[in-house]
């Protein structure tokens, strides 16, 4: 799960094109981003991704011009 | 999406037991639990609601024990 701040006003063709431009370069870093989650109001981005390490989100946003503010890795589910 | 912190060391058990407990009383407060995830070593949880507003799902996580440190309405997804 990796989060983004400052993101206050994103519209959902915002979110749209940047989960996209991340789905068409994750494939460098054997990234997947299943869903992404925003609050316009606060500015908060939660991404949920499948990935070998926290680093490899961390280049993939980074190079898509979002980086995250925080990655943690979460390995248990319900 | 609502954020609890200081949960290092929890399991995969101490997980399911936390969401079973929310899912137990969530209709008090419209609240459907979809999904946690968990960083044992960070101790972030993340879980995903579906809730007629922050506040309610406030409200279960108090009942329940475990407060959450933040509460963000996500009203976009991808």
């Amino acid at each position: 799960m990796d989060v983004h701040t400052g993101m206050k006003g994103i519209s959902k063709e915002d979110l749209a094109a940047a989960h996209d431009a991340d789905l068409a370069i994750e494939a460098e870093e054997g990234v997947h981003f299943k869903h992404a989650w925003a609050d316009p109001q606060s500015g908060m981005v939660y991404c949920l991704s499948e990935a070998p390490s926290a680093e490899a989100v961390r280049r993939i946003h980074e190079k898509t011009g979002h980086p995250a503010s925080e990655i943690h890795p979460v390995p248990l589910s319900v």
